[in-house]
């Protein structure tokens, strides 16, 4: 069984690598008509694609949603690779009457190389074989193999079939299947990077293959999130609850953006309000038995330390449920309050002075965000530096579950939510991940890429002496 | 003694962390004047500094110059400061007719926080305590604290004491000595990300430490390289053989792009002359007795399974040496060949046919440079693919030392040159490593930072909905 996972990793690995030969060296433009048709191509077989995906049970308007967002990443990648900016190409002119004299110096973005990618478990199309991942990396250059999520094999197979259509060489997107492929897979010399979705032991387990290498290589992980939630007093109690309530259960919990920790005032209602949204919500069915144990036993130990606030309607056995917890909890800053209970569970933090807040908040872990409630912005100014340094995005007035993707959005943060704070994994940007930038110097000019020549074939942003040209 | 040291880490990071706070909050242009006054004051202390720096053995125009590069490197981050692009400033306007509904959102690097800097050996100013690391960091707004190398502690000392002069808070540059005080500094909770360029052991050492934190931060270490240099048979061998003995000698071969494997064709009479100008060379004092010790063990090792194919005059009881070896001895690749030797040794690889080399080229492990001799571009073509992989810089007809500070350099490339392929440690890219972005979601504007406003008072370059404004 180890032999069969190990060759069927060893094949996909040197397939990819081989395929990456001429996709790398294919021009940008050409691959954005590539990744068109990739998105052309899951539209096409939503119909196909959508009844697969049943195997993580989630709703088909939800699984529906969730492929057009796919195609739309591949779409903005193509933008993106029209675009030409990531590449970053900067050139400067010699200069001989600099001491000591300076060279011709240009340098711009290359693919890394075969990009290994661990799908997530829970969403079968965004984040897994034909995920955000996979389309940046594909984009850069880098072929792609991805250890599909135990969770939905099936959706897995046939997206893989359907991408593959339309890459020209099905070698680019490799898939390989079970947990025993990952350490192969990390392993592998060929492999540049490794891209991963999941959970806190999951991420640490893969930073550890990766130390094991004779050659450590880059690792983008997002590992986990509480999304702590700050409710000021003057935002409106029944906004707060109505939303918070929606946003708690959206998915059946089941988002790495749920709001995990929200503080609430102790005065004015909130806790009335958001007991009462909460008790109007249900649960359902988790996406794999191994989420849904785990929810049933992180959720039983908040209740062993907690007071239950509230608790929605009991389908297929999952309960929606806020536990609270005073201020005070955190004194000493218990950690296991501020980990992540993938699921509908959150915990409510009671607070009397807003004042109190910055030192609570400056004492979490990373999150990939972080939200405020208010009437107005000067009641939170004092917030802003703390929450800044805590979480990748911000949110006015709104919820952090639903990523939009596009040129400005960042999804990372600090540890643990993401391994490389220093890059996002949704968005434009993430293509930065799969790339290394490379400086030619002196470099006959027949032999650089277009991107780095005077004449500019290409078009894409230069920056030239220093300046934006 | 091992209190006094944790002690003296605790208080320099808690130091550069209260100084952090107003200076995170300092406008970039703010920050960019104060580096100039640091830049200043450098140039100002010349006279005080280079003598100090004759501990570490190296002549006074070399430290002179170096001085001057120093301060050349502050400046730069303050142009890098003014122009702003460094921020990378993205705005996606809300488009409600989207499905689903997107909302504003905005994204800008921030600086991360506390940074930790491991000074090198062979550079007492420009890759020490105000090297490019602290001048990208204080420039990125981040805070230091130098761990000083023990190669130069008064040189650190009075390195540290001008550069405080001109900073508005002491405390944003800490300074710490000794072998022990870097297990507390990488592992303090406030230090938010390493720098580090030194030896391959030291870097694992640092890695390991960072995995040990219950928060692994992003570390930037530059370990080692070999910098191959392939000579192709049209080059001219009076020439290869002057630029490779005078690059192979320069600061007695102390320097990370120290040409280490020079390929040569077996014809042409490349070796003899390289045999003779390295003759005309000699050693000279190296820059510690662990670093002399390390040389000649090393060299020591490599003359037992190598031919020698030239050596210099033997200064200071240091000899520059030229080893030989045929391509066939990477058959099997190798790895103590292709292991840096740091100093004035390098290996000399004979060829017959350049359609040999590729394949050895793959199997070398990442290097910061890689150097092409020939007389015209046809004959390297194919080399460019593979050479592209195997390091961060490549050089036409030129030789590895001599690293220019500008918009375009870049100094990394695949494990060992660096730990964070997508990051340079020189040029004004390097200010990316101490910063991480934050999205800001429906945001008031009030609360926004300048760079993310749509009146853009800073005028930092923008994206906007997607286009360059």
């Amino acid at each position: 069984m180890t032999g069969q996972v190990n060759e069927s990793v060893q094949s996909a690995v040197e397939a990819a690598a081989a395929a990456g030969e001429a996709w790398r060296a294919t021009p940008p433009a050409e691959r954005a008509t590539v990744l068109e048709g990739v998105a052309d191509a899951l539209l096409k077989h939503a119909e196909d694609l959508w009844p697969a995906a049943e195997e993580t049970r989630l709703p088909e308007a939800r699984l529906r949603g969730e492929i057009a967002r796919t195609a739309a990443q591949f779409r903005l990648f193509a933008e993106v690779l029209r675009d030409g900016g990531w590449v970053e190409a900067v050139i400067d002119h010699p200069d001989p009457g600099a001491t000591p004299p300076r060279p011709d110096v240009r340098r711009m973005n290359h693919p890394l190389g075969v990009v290994a990618v661990f799908a997530a478990s829970n969403f079968p199309f965004a984040f897994s074989v034909a995920g955000g991942d996979t389309a940046s990396a594909l984009a850069a250059g880098c072929p792609v193999v991805v250890k599909a999520h135990e969770g939905h094999p099936r959706t897995s197979d046939l997206t893989a079939s359907v991408v593959r259509q339309a890459l020209p060489d099905p070698g680019l997107l490799g898939l390989v299947h079970g947990f025993e492929a990952g350490e192969p897979l990390v392993k592998h010399p060929l492999v540049t990077a490794v891209g991963f979705t999941g959970s806190l032991a999951g991420g640490k387990a893969i930073q550890k293959l990766i130390d094991e290498r004779p050659d450590p290589i880059p690792f983008y992980g997002e590992l986990g999130s509480v999304n702590p939630v700050v409710v000021l007093p003057s935002a409106d109690p029944a906004e707060v609850a109505s939303g918070f309530a929606a946003s708690l259960t959206l998915g059946v919990g089941q988002f790495c953006t749920n709001p995990g920790l929200v503080f609430l005032p102790a005065e004015g209602g909130f806790e009335q309000a958001v007991a009462e949204a909460v008790g109007a919500t249900g649960g359902g069915p988790m996406l794999t038995g191994k989420i849904r144990e785990g929810y049933l036993r992180q959720s039983g130990l908040l209740a062993e330390r907690l007071t239950v606030l509230a608790g929605g309607s009991t389908v297929d056995g999952i309960t929606p449920q806020v536990f609270a917890a005073g201020l005070d909890a955190f004194a000493d800053g218990l950690p296991e309050l501020a980990e992540e209970c993938f699921g509908p569970a959150a915990i409510v933090v009671r607070y009397r002075d807003p004042a109190d807040l910055p030192a609570v908040l400056r004492r979490l872990p990373g999150s990939l965000t972080a939200t405020v409630h208010a009437a107005g912005p000067e009641e939170a100014r004092d917030l802003v530096p703390v929450l800044s340094r805590l979480a990748g995005r911000l949110i006015w007035n709104g919820w952090p579950t639903g990523v939009a993707v596009s040129w400005a959005m960042h999804h990372g943060g600090p540890w643990p939510a993401s391994t490389a704070p220093a890059h996002t994994s949704v968005g434009a940007a993430s293509i930065g991940r799969w790339t290394t930038p490379v400086a030619y110097q002196d470099w006959p000019a027949d032999l650089l890429p277009p991107e780095l020549r005077d004449d500019n074939p290409l078009g894409v942003p230069q920056r030239v002496d220093g300046r934006r040209a």
